[in-house]
């Protein structure tokens, strides 16, 4: 199985469908083919392992695979089938699928008579899964909410200055956690406001290997000259009117993290609809007064109403501090 | 000069004047005498020890004291005087004494031919007076501005409620620090919302051994039957309308450490006047929204007006962070 997880890393960390590895072995334990999921459109982990078999190999083989097998017809067949028809005797598997339209294939293999296992080395799969296991749970990316304040919670002055507001060390981290992120969310009051280009950034200016797709939350229109238009993805528009289906459409596409930088109408809103599953705040020590809040509106009349987080990390980053919070399991004594 | 300092610590702790130890060796060496201050209207530490000597037995011994020997008369008259009057040949101590009014004693005493040396375990003494030292150089007490929010910068929901933002944890540590300032103010806005009871208080609501002198700030009466009419100490009323002759007037009555608790319009004049030195923010991790914030308006216009800070300590207490800020020494790079 750590085979079958190292060749699954093979695979591409964005897009669609899972990183998957696959490895078959003979009834002697020896390793007949391997495979591993290419992305979206080419075949499966199980089915790229079989293709290296020659007609009857698999008959009686055991199949160590770190996801459950698909039961599903997508652009390409389920591998339960495909794993029956090779004729293959046991299927090791890590991880079950989540997925509404995928999962079923244990059963299904189980139903053909395959000696079925699952969960092995569940924990470390589980965590190399992560954002995809979230998202096809969820059905919607894995949020997180960002925001640079004042330590009495404002994001700029009042004529709107925020540069900067944290120092060299905090904004690096962002452009960092913008590149590792698949897509990148604003309002479109931000972008007329700020005109940003949402790409993630080295301290020199030049663009990081990896640039999450912009996304556009809101009806107004972006301006044809906007820094957006040079991103080098091309940017997603979302009415912002219906958060749901709107996260729920970024999952089809294969987002799986999303990083809402703002401003503090789209934030509120994600917030007050309980959809950040990660609050990512600087917080430099200074304060400013007046208007310009990270957070407007939730909502909230009474303090038992109080959206409630988790404290998961807090780090000094020069200057600033960086908090990391997550919703709290559950309301506490005292809360 | 360390048995200087260990009777100085005999001295009370709170209070107009400093606590000032004094030992007198004969040219031998011997210790011919000892003295300490005993607080507001009692004799000074070297003319208590100066007591304590048959007439004559001064004549050319070493004052050692832990404070430059006071020039002023007030409840007492000025120690240099009383020093060459008793024939003192040599004064030793430790920290200047930074007073308008009091300070010049070395000068007079090397006037007069005494072998003055000041600086003696200086880093020690400074830390050990510090408060007294900072009232007596500013003409104020040391501020503490506290409040408790959420990571939005909110102390309560839109309702007025705010039990409790904080856990149990941060509340214990207020309290704490309470007891340790020798005031705690607030406005008239926050004791007509919330009459306050402006006491340290213990889990069980028992009050602490020592208590801070409530101070409010503000024209509007205070209700006949307000909590505050309770507290061990008499309120100490100001109009806010001149804080910083407020604040002088505070530091006359010797309070030297100020514990500023809100609410919002308090806590903005006096962080807007740049007399806070000290942040105490207690951070919940939750989110509220809405109009209540820490922090009202500063009349900062632009990013460049902020008021800057330095992170002194940031801990997690419970759930919460408490963090810690005083003013940042000088602009920065990238501010």
């Amino acid at each position: 199985m750590r085979r079958a997880l190292e060749l699954a890393a093979r695979g591409p960390a964005r897009g669609v469908n899972p990183r998957v590895g696959c490895v078959i072995l003979s009834p002697a334990g020896e390793t007949l083919a391997e495979g591993w999921h290419r992305g979206a459109g080419t075949p499966h982990a199980e089915v790229a392992a079989l293709a290296g078999l020659a007609p009857g190999l698999a008959h009686g083989a055991t199949a160590v695979v770190t996801l459950e097998p698909c039961d599903h017809t997508g652009r390409t067949g389920p591998c339960s089938r495909a794993l029956i028809e090779a004729g293959i005797g046991r299927v090791v598997y890590g991880v079950d699928d989540p997925g509404r339209a995928s999962s079923g294939g244990a059963r299904r293999l189980r139903g053909a008579g395959v000696d079925v296992e699952g969960g092995l080395l569940a924990a470390e799969i589980t965590d190399f899964l992560a954002d995809w296991l979230f998202t096809a749970r969820a059905g919607r990316p894995r949020v997180t909410v960002k925001w640079a304040s004042t330590l009495d919670g404002r994001i700029a002055a009042a004529d709107g200055s925020s540069r900067w507001i944290t120092g060299p060390e905090a904004r690096a981290d962002v452009h960092l956690r913008r590149s590792l992120a698949d897509a990148i969310a604003v309002g479109t009051g931000t972008v007329l406001a700020d005109d940003p280009a949402l790409t993630a950034r080295d301290a020199e200016g030049g663009l990081l290997a990896e640039q999450p797709v912009p996304v556009v939350f809101g009806r107004r229109e972006v301006p044809a000259g906007a820094a957006l238009g040079n991103h080098p993805h091309e940017p997603v528009r979302l009415t912002g009117a219906d958060l749901d289906a709107d996260l729920a459409e970024l999952g089809e596409r294969g987002i799986r993290t999303l990083f809402v930088e703002g401003g503090p109408t789209l934030a509120s809103a994600i917030v007050a609809a309980g959809l950040a599953d990660e609050l990512l705040v600087y917080l430099a020590p200074a304060l400013l007064g007046g208007p310009r809040l990270a957070i407007g509106e939730l909502g909230i009349g009474h303090i038992d109403g109080a959206l409630r987080y988790e404290l998961a990390e807090v780090d000094r980053l020069g200057r600033d501090l960086r908090i990391i919070a997550r919703p709290a399991a559950a309301d506490r004594e005292g809360i």
